[in-house]
């Protein structure tokens, strides 16, 4: 596969149609489950607009003839569009429509990606459980293309490590997900998810947190979607921090972490202001020094390079430019599939345009190397499909090099 | 004074000792301000601790020779001080002591840096008279060399614009602060808050936000300190993108907002996000790209340029880097007088370091030519201090020269 480009894209969804949760939802709660779908279908109509409806219909049109949503959670057509895009493997996170394509992939008891620790603790245990336990299933149609990624809830630690263990065993390779943000729960430098963190490392689960909450003290007001997509990159960036000066990866020197589509364009400069504290810049005398040592032997630029990677999703320019100060091992592109801010059924083109310019030894360990040594993938039992799918090295570059 | 520059510090601190508020405080409050200082007191003594002791004794061995804390509320001390700096003129925030140097310059019932909208709205507002009542007072001596600004809290409207008229009438030229976090209340691109805009607009009153509230969620836990310091930015940055994207600059196109003490390094990255989902990039198109053009008949950056600007205190190396892209005539000195985090007692030596390589043309603007603008300073009037004790070009480029 020497001329072939590994593709592994480190953010892409799967879910079922909302109603196809019933079955893998514990009986205890069908109730709950049938109450929180009536509310949700319809909160979804009341909220169309002729807006979002032109949106959805150009969108339909645009991926009817690639089996439209049906990849959520048909193997058969996911594989036939991964083909399509040349995508080897991927990472799996829930929730495949996030622009209400309509009725399909709502985690139950919206226990995915805009779930945070204020959420109802028994609830977002149930929908992580009905998810992961359809994950684990549709993963095993072809495991080596698919890394799925458990959703772990994070109120009951106890509960925490079990899922864990659990979706280890059950091959959920792509690692867990934890609520972005911890809303009321402790914030994740709190001791008390020492239990987690050990159990992920254990497991050699890397840790995910996904962009998607956003603001919650805004109300409805002038400019709010524009403020919300300027801030979600800030709310899912906190836990980074969070985990590096808190010390977790000191006192877990082997956990991954991930922060999936939230892009890096950010990092270098807050790194950069982290390591000026630890090594006491001017500002932080009057704090006393010592405050930002505390738990921490290294700088957390090290921490970082060493336990952190951006799933950067479709990536732009700004991250393409700025690679080296973000740290070339640690940005991993997705293709966001099937979500419409992602690149499928596109993703060759966009990634000629994109990454034609940069030489190929960087571009193959972002569009997949490094992604195969974080997630463990098995580059030999990838390579028929390489060989098969993979864009040529002409591909991506012909057009740049013209 | 053409070999000298005007220097305007357009982020120094100015308060009484604590005690001394109160004949400037409400009498029908006294009972309250006597409780609220013995607890403060009580407080700040728990607090300390060997590393903040150590360097306690430090700054005030530093400052000993320099009047100590005493310029804070001496006007003789503090105008000694600034021909020491070469300062020639300063807009003057509240909260001298942001370093628990000692009992000095605390705002009554914390009404300064620390306010916020979840604060108690009486008490906050017998706090901000009285610094106010003082401010005016202060600013008598040498109206020509202090701007003051007025603490406006903005629980209530229709006292936030009496507020305004009052400090404008009273010769409060360095404008008004609102807290920098609205907290409870309404977010500031809500329209509750056209009155306060347009009372700030029509006095010429810029209204700041000035950096110091931090997080809320994270409790005591490891870390926090250099969390905090990491965080506080962004806290200080989010009313920049409520005022923009709320479309406030649209409906008040006269308005002058100042973010003060925050850097300006995050500004560009940000500012061009704003300009590319009002542009429509690939992302928005499933939210509606109407949504984030309501209200804005300019792009965002058009704004932030004509309406925007950056106190951003001493200036770290990555401002002046990227001055074009925050933009030249956005960004203007401050030496933070007299916080241990400012260039006192060493502005000049702090101003060589760092301005030598500049362009004198552009240091002017940035040091005091915009700043004049922005608070309409009178230049003549300040001629015969700067020709004293203004630093000459050789002073700040000499070093950088040789």
């Amino acid at each position: 596969m020497a001329d072939r480009y590994v593709l592994i894209s480190t953010d892409s969804h799967a879910g079922l149609p909302a109603a196809g949760y019933r079955e893998y939802v514990d009986s205890r709660y069908h109730r709950e489950f049938d109450a929180a779908q009536a509310e949700a279908e319809a909160m979804r109509e009341a909220a169309e607009n002729d807006d979002h409806s032109k949106f959805l219909r150009e969108w339909n049109a645009e991926i009817g003839q690639h089996g439209g949503m049906k990849g959520a959670w048909d193997p058969a057509v996911r594989t036939k569009e991964m083909d399509h895009d040349g995508v080897a493997a991927e990472v799996i996170f829930p929730d495949a429509d996030a622009a209400g394509v309509g009725g399909v992939a709502r985690t139950p008891f919206t226990a995915g990606l805009g779930s945070t620790g204020s959420d109802d603790a028994e609830l977002t245990l149930a929908g992580a459980w009905a998810h992961n336990r359809w994950m684990a299933e549709f993963c095993r149609n072809s495991p080596e293309r698919r890394a799925g990624v458990a959703i772990v809830p994070v109120h009951d630690i106890d509960a925490a490590v079990a899922m864990i263990k659990w979706s280890a065993e059950h091959g959920l390779r792509g690692g867990i997900m934890i609520p972005t943000a911890w809303g009321s729960l402790p914030s994740y430098n709190h001791p008390v998810y020492d239990p987690v963190w050990a159990a992920a490392a254990a497991t050699g689960m890397p840790v995910h947190t996904h962009s998607g909450v956003g603001p919650n003290d805004y109300g409805v007001t002038p400019g709010l979607i524009a403020i919300y997509t300027v801030e979600a990159y800030w709310w899912a960036a906190r836990p980074l921090w969070a985990l590096v000066l808190g010390g977790v990866f000191e006192r877990h020197p082997t956990l991954k972490y991930v922060l999936a589509e939230n892009g890096a364009w950010w990092a270098p400069d807050i790194i950069s202001r982290m390591d000026s504290k630890w090594e006491g810049d001017h500002a932080t005398r009057k704090f006393g020094p010592a405050a930002f040592r505390s738990g921490l032997t290294m700088k957390p630029s090290e921490y970082v390079n060493r336990n952190c990677w951006y799933a950067a999703s479709v990536m732009f320019n700004t991250e393409i430019d700025r690679r080296y100060d973000i740290g070339i091992d640690n940005l991993m592109w997705g293709s966001d599939y099937p979500h419409p801010e992602g690149s499928w059924p596109n993703t060759r083109s966009w990634l000629a345009e994109r990454f034609g310019r940069v030489p190929e030894g960087e571009v193959r360990r972002i569009l997949g190397l490094t992604a195969a040594q974080v997630y463990g993938i098995d580059l030999g039992a990838l390579a028929p499909t390489v060989r098969r799918v993979g864009p040529t090295v002409a591909d991506i570059h012909a057009a740049a090099a013209s």
